[in-house]
């Protein structure tokens, strides 16, 4: 029988998280999430994932100013920004500008110094083609805020506040690496053929923007705002259920329990979001998780960290059409690491196939 | 054990092609692989793996001519092109300026209408950006030419000769698809996360890139020239493999004899190539195996798809750099085919890992 979808085929190693989908848990590198998202910055989850160890804090300093001198992008991949349209997508923007950047960067290896840059240009690669497609100006990155703080500054123009800063933080602490979800194991791929970085994660780019990846949030906000009140909940969900659609936010391959993810982006979004807003997110959570074991007891659907990654993105103040392009801001920092686990211990990523197809034709057969 | 490198594991089936490692045999849709390069046009093989059946001859007529009312590309696409650096690697071109033809179609779904109109841009995205490095007028496609001549006179503006237009149909035949080889594995986990078909295929391109998959041809073309002549090979062989040197266009993680199609195009290069270099040629494979199989006689090495390739495009006329993108012309086919039967059944592709990292660390530890 052919492994589809390869379930349960573990493909090789990895020290850079460990996802226990039974327990719900999630560790980088031996740190447990929820450690990370109440005590580390960005930057330092992702010294953590390229160096295999948590920064001193000179380290943490010198990688905060590493990639902050590296958030400018270089004026030919401006440029091709620029001449998308302005209907584009934001991820098929992204992925273009991250190609581009190979483009100006050719014959580039594998190497930490192109993760660390890189990392740091997805974010600006995101806020200047925000700008653009709106008519505005390109705001120049400042080299004083932390990355995420730096990212909602270049896409607004106004410094974050608290609030905002901390939000930002922690989704991007929490959604920095995932062991072997489909866009890593691209990126992974694509890095088995001895091709480079850009390329690896132009790849990740593309698959993380799929609806059964990363291409969700968005579709939480639309369905909350569709719900519009928490009264409306209940009946909107099993009218929703009725039509055979599908709910938003919820079940995952590999978490059999609540994402650990999602429990601290919930508390986050208590915290920070409108009450109203937030009474709504939790009673359509509360609604779905009640109705969805009521039609579906044999299924084990939880909260997945989609569902209260679109209420703090939301909450941040984000257009909703660049919640994933902020995924791959974040996750950019994962993807670098395996691709630099790959090249450090290679083999080609080549699977194989059964063929099902006919035998023995002959094209001029009489 | 984990299955590093997915050796043996089979991860779905498909109906476009068998590659049968231990008896030399390639067979598409049922035609083998001989049969379909004395007999069938490229876009008699595309028709043949998007359908699933060969065409008639009005079926053949019409993909032909569907083909090359979309070799035009997209002003915005060009203006992407425009903005890269002269220096920029062809295949770095042709991935960003498939990301951006993705760009252009936001909300494109997987279907066959994209499969054959990006097939055709293809070709035009590699001709265009060879035109503008060098400062050269972009040539508009002609219609009244079949595929691979087209690609040819957009390249240089004029008409391909007979002997062309066979090298470059025979060409574009065989390497029109080839199981699940890391590429179009790559297409397909990108497919199976529900994004599209740019995207799948922007990320197929950058895994094509790496050596161990389709960038090698132009470093057997380099070996070629640093040989120089016939009389040369053993002696500079000898030293290569003495220095601990690859030699390029040998040995396949599949193939245990030769590979079919590299016997396919010595045959083609023989008929076509300058008799000085297809001496050189031939005589450095068969000094290679010779002294290969005597230095590692518990090895199969094999002559591999990518010596000949090389050959049979330096007689085409392509220069050494456009190798591998005229590679991802061909198999763009294939790599759209297999989206499309992903699509079809879809499951999302997403293998597991073992953490071996450590586990029980505070951030924060006293």
């Amino acid at each position: 029988m052919p492994a589809k979808g390869l379930q349960n085929i573990v493909v090789g190693e990895t020290r850079h998280s460990l996802v226990e989908g039974e327990k719900g848990q999630l560790v980088f590198q031996g740190y447990e999430i929820q450690d990370l998202a109440q005590h580390a910055a960005f930057e330092e989850v992702a010294y953590l994932l390229w160096y295999g160890q948590k920064p001193s804090a000179e380290q943490g300093h010198a990688l905060r100013a590493e990639m902050a001198q590296h958030r400018s992008l270089p004026s030919g991949v401006i440029n091709v920004l620029r001449a998308l349209p302005e209907f584009t997508e934001p991820m098929d923007a992204l992925r273009t500008g991250v190609s581009a950047l190979g483009a100006v960067n050719p014959g580039t290896n594998i190497d930490l110094a192109h993760a660390v840059s890189l990392t740091a240009q997805v974010a600006s690669l995101i806020a200047v083609f925000h700008r653009l497609r709106h008519g505005l100006e390109i705001i120049p990155p400042r080299e004083d805020l932390d990355h995420g703080s730096n990212y909602l500054y270049m896409i607004t123009g106004s410094e974050p506040t608290a609030a905002q800063r901390a939000m930002m933080n922690v989704y991007l602490v929490l959604l920095a690496d995932h062991g072997m979800n489909a866009s890593t194991f691209t990126a992974r791929v694509i890095a088995s053929t001895g091709s480079d970085l850009y390329s690896a994660v132009t790849g990740a780019i593309g698959a993380l923007k799929g609806p059964l990846h990363g291409g969700a949030p968005r579709k939480v906000l639309d369905m909350l705002d569709a719900i519009g009140t928490a009264e409306n909940a209940e009946t909107w969900i099993r009218d929703a259920l009725a039509r055979k659609e599908r709910l938003m936010g919820f079940g995952h391959r590999v978490y059999k329990t609540t994402d650990p993810r999602a429990e601290i982006l919930r508390e986050t979004a208590r915290t920070y979001s409108e009450p109203a807003f937030f009474r709504l997110a939790q009673t359509v959570e509360e609604r779905a998780l009640e109705i969805l074991h009521e039609k579906k007891p044999d299924q084990r659907l939880y909260t997945n960290v989609e569902f209260f990654s679109a209420a703090v993105m939301h909450a941040v103040g984000l257009p909703r059409d660049l919640f994933t392009a902020t995924f791959a801001a974040s996750r950019t920092a994962g993807w670098t690491a395996h691709i630099l686990e790959q090249a450090a211990d290679n083999r080609l990523i080549r699977p194989d196939v059964d063929y099902v197809g006919p035998t023995g034709l002959k094209w001029n057969a009489a």
